[in-house]
């Protein structure tokens, strides 16, 4: 089509070997995270988050997490993301070879201290001493932070906008190259996800890229409309909706890749991504965590015959 | 709160009784049907379809609609909606009672001569005749047609927008009260979704009242987010999400009733439904009908600690 060109580009970060995993009750060795990344750039992901730098007592599904950002670095052409808790987290990225770290903090005091014993006013001063430390090195590395529980939260209920907008606010100024707001918990609703990303967005601007967004009301893809709405053109999301949050109880799986491609896709949106190959990805992490349940429409249903037909 | 009345209302439409139960393995007794409408409409749904007057033998689940009909009139404040598919279903409609009549047809020939034997052209003549049989009798009924497949076909595909909005037109000439557009086998998009809901608006105004979605791509309250934004403030769901059509091969249930309330009510529109009764009548369901799967998030991961406090 002449005119495919034209349609604006939307960024999916498959955050599955990171967030899906993590959540996991199987620890997936090494060797099949690598053919399951593999796999997913393959149908077009161009952004993956493999895995991230915490302690692997608390954590032991990431404790290869060096070694799975060795691998993914082989991939043409893929950005390969990893997530780090603190600075020590984001050194180890460096060092790993990682083209953009993701530091989550919580715009919840509460699930901060809950989560990492320490408050938001620590992490933000964390994120700077870490985008300094970045900046100071010789190889260059994207510094995404991920405003966590921006949208409400499972232990101080609702985070009022002017909170979210001032952290994010703070975020910016630190120097950090992007941010994300993420609703941590699947709290969010699309009017309260169209009036955070605009007043976000009229504090810092473009800075704000992405949103992470949970299913666990059923609201993921209506409130990732409502961001597409507000001009978002980049999302997290997780291959058969896997994943969760340790520290925010009731919270069930990121959006998932399929559906939200297909959503993208069909309203005309370019994500660069195969459906069918993104589907037939989901065999071997049926194979590979027998115990979680993969979630997701357009894997059960097909896709219609209407699709790509227009 | 003060400025609560001034938030607009939204008419959730329960089709459960009729598109739910149509596809269930099980028949459910009567006397079950009356006490679930019953729970339904105690939870604050004011419009309920209780049945369909169609075949008993091609749909043997809904041979006692008119005793459903006559029951559920007892119940103070319910509009009580049949489903009828030709001018005898609108007659028996109309002898038992109904507030409203539901006249499905199919934007798509080949979906309608499948379905009913009888193209598009004939059907909306039927839905004149039956209009102009209504109009002729003492006691008043609402009729309300449904414009099925007109988000795509699992046999044609693509449906033509000029071909929904001439549809529309033809079915609004014959004085049918209201137009809701149906997507049946759960084809439609975001951005389709608002098209066809402000061209179909262009030609018949507010007649188009409103939409009925199934989740089939997982899309389901996405497309009624659009709708809603587009002005759409009536929807049919199915409390757990069941439903589907038999004639459209693969399209799975409607969108989720608790699911559509909770963000409904998250947004701060008026529904007039009390969310913990409402997934209480899930249970009635659950116990009756073992074989279907009930699906919906709000059910699973309860209300969040954000519901209302906001």
């Amino acid at each position: 089509m002449a005119n495919e060109a034209a349609l604006p580009a939307v960024t999916i970060c498959e955050v599955g070997p990171r967030d899906g995993l993590q959540m996991a009750r199987d620890i997936l060795p090494t060797e099949i995270k690598l053919r399951w990344i593999r796999q997913l750039a393959q149908a077009g992901l161009r952004e993956i988050e493999v895995g991230s730098f915490v302690s692997p007592k608390l954590v032991p599904q990431m404790a290869d997490t060096a070694a799975v950002v060795r691998g993914a670095l082989e991939i043409e052409g893929l950005t390969v993301c990893a997530l780090a808790g603190n600075l020590r987290g984001v050194v180890a990225a460096h060092e790993a070879g990682a083209h953009v770290v993701a530091i989550p903090i919580s715009v919840s005091d509460t699930h901060s201290r809950a989560n990492v014993n320490k408050g938001t006013d620590a992490q933000i001063d964390m994120v700077r001493a870490a985008v300094d430390w970045v900046r100071a090195q010789a190889r260059p590395m994207r510094i995404d932070v991920a405003a966590a529980t921006a949208f409400g939260c499972s232990m101080e209920g609702h985070v009022p906008l002017q909170r979210v907008v001032d952290v994010a606010a703070d975020l910016a100024a630190t120097g950090a190259d992007a941010i994300a707001l993420a609703d941590t918990v699947g709290y969010a609703q699309p009017a309260q996800v169209r009036a955070t990303v605009r007043a976000v967005r009229d504090a810092i601007g473009a800075r704000l890229t992405k949103l992470h967004l949970h299913d666990t009301m059923g609201l993921g893809l209506a409130n990732a409309l409502a961001g597409l709405d507000e001009g978002i053109r980049a999302f997290d999301s997780c291959l058969g909706g896997l994943g969760g949050c340790p520290f925010a109880p009731g919270a069930s799986g990121n959006i998932v890749t399929e559906d939200l491609a297909f959503m993208l896709a069909s309203m005309g949106y370019r994500t660069g991504i195969d459906l069918p190959q993104l589907v037939a990805a989901r065999r071997l992490l049926a194979e590979s965590l027998p115990s979680e349940k993969l979630r997701g429409a357009v894997a059960v249903a097909g896709l219609p015959k209407t699709f790509g037909a227009a």
